[in-house]
């Protein structure tokens, strides 16, 4: 039963918005998001590529949980991942920290010593194989991200907006440009002034309200996919911008590793919700109207942000 | 200099979304934010009503910090304002406590007894002489909140979207109701299935991506100008909904008092940028387009909770 709607939901997103609209017969109830993810086969999962994942690893004390896992969006941004990843492979971030946490804006991590002169007696992290800066990767090539799954409604910041893979994004038909959106969890690339100073040794993530003011004006390289409440606690930096100001503030960054070089004993498995399928496309009707007893007006709308991209244990379904 | 630019701004505004377009010529630059306010003047502002400001001041142990500063709309919630007030007035808060963190989504507070039943040995927290429901005050009428300084931009939840007072806000002209949109920081009232559950004796505030989805579900009452740090950090509950599971989990409200119970020399005197101003008018123009030199790409868009709405120390500019 539940399939027949999922169906006849995707067709009805397909087709238009406001056709879509209301119906309050419980016979015909579109399903919440609980239940279009209960409903789900395993088809309509697929795991993280462990070639493009990330472990960060807090030192967070006697804290049992200190991995957060980045999936990184080679498609998007494909010279600057493959520079993470040799940073990574060289073990660059390892022992560096949490420089920066800025209330409903990012926290971001890097060298803490970064800016330091030639003479100061800390001097920056050294960089062996990878690069130090890349030129800009703010958007690619539509026609290379693809497919496209189109959210039916209006955005303030981009002509279109969806997913592409398992990322939020957006993109011009007039430009023919794609990019990712900065939705709350999103990874990008810090940066001066220069647009081609940032190269992936310095990087960051949303933990507010999305700052679409960002879109195609950084690099952005994937998304936070597990452990971004261990970020998004950190205590805000009184500094500017939010900067911790004494070195004691700043949590380490224990080590970074690509889950392909972790022992597949220690790798948090983890699958996600393909986004080119008609499940998504009922996870994102029941997120436009939301349909949970506690709602009493739909909205009739979702904005890109507002759509969580469902990740899970793999296994966790059949427990 | 400046106060002519804010003017022509002003008036682009007020024309047309698409003639404020970019020039980037200097001489003509249009202020940054950090432009607008330093350019200011003491007319821009007003001093909070400490009638309609609360401070909750949490036990945090050694932390200096522990104030949260909020204001109150009774525009918005006349019902729901007054009950608030009752209820501080009583001490109904003192020693309840912070119930629960979900990451990118609310911090919420109020009694960890509230669903005891009879014969349990910790009982609900009685309230003497304010209410424990009320109706729901979702939405107001439109023409009973004014001005109303609207934003150009279009919106997906909402007709139109802009300011009211020291509040981001949505309106319907053809329902002719008005609503504070669900912004980080937004103040609301907790209530169950039934719309008219809620009172005010528990309440939540954003700490995530604006959930607008929220709008005109539940009764909003105000927001946090300052302190929002202090509860936007704290570890989230990992049961359902990251309600706590522990009691020792729980951050303890030390009390919550009326601005102006408080001695004068205990006050934290605020004064924010009104919203009804040219000054206000070029502050949203700096956010729809940053004009901030590390920008590449100016938005040319601004959703309504993308602006800030400048709070600071009275006396501050002077300093």
């Amino acid at each position: 039963m539940l399939v027949i709607r999922i169906k006849f939901l995707f067709i009805a997103l397909a087709i238009s918005a406001s056709q879509s609209g209301l119906d309050d017969t419980p016979t015909k109830k579109p399903p919440t998001m609980a239940e279009v993810i209960k409903a789900s086969q395993p088809s309509d999962w697929h795991p993280l590529d462990p070639q493009n994942t990330l472990y960060l690893e807090l030192d967070l004390g006697q804290s049992k949980s200190s991995r957060v896992v980045i999936e990184l969006a080679p498609a998007f941004a494909p010279n600057h991942v493959a520079n993470i990843k040799a940073l990574v492979r060289e073990n660059y971030f390892d022992g560096l920290a949490i420089l920066r946490s800025q209330d409903n804006y990012v926290v971001q991590w890097g060298d803490p010593n970064a800016e330091a002169k030639p003479g100061d007696k800390e001097q920056p992290r050294a960089i062996k194989n990878a690069k130090r800066a890349l030129g800009a990767e703010f958007t690619v090539a539509a026609k290379d991200v693809l497919p496209f799954t189109r959210l039916p409604d209006v955005d303030g910041y981009a002509p279109q907006t969806g997913f592409v893979g398992d990322f939020a994004s957006a993109r011009d038909p007039k430009s023919g440009r794609a990019w990712l959106t900065h939705c709350y969890g999103v990874v990008g690339v810090g940066r001066d002034l220069d647009e081609n100073s940032g190269g992936g040794a310095e990087l960051y993530t949303v933990i507010g309200h999305a700052p679409r003011w960002l879109d195609r004006n950084i690099t952005t390289v994937g998304r936070v996919v597990q452990g971004i409440e261990l970020l998004s606690v950190l205590p805000r930096g009184t500094g500017a911008l939010g900067f911790y100001e004494k070195p004691e503030q700043r949590v380490a960054l224990k080590r970074v590793r690509l889950a392909a070089d972790v022992p597949e004993s220690e790798r948090t498995n983890l699958e996600e919700l393909r986004t080119d399928t008609p499940t998504f496309a009922a996870l994102i009707e029941s997120r436009r109207n939301r349909r949970d007893e506690w709602y009493k007006v739909p909205a009739g709308h979702i904005d890109v942000c507002g759509v969580p991209i469902p990740v899970r244990p793999i296994g966790a379904a059949s427990r």
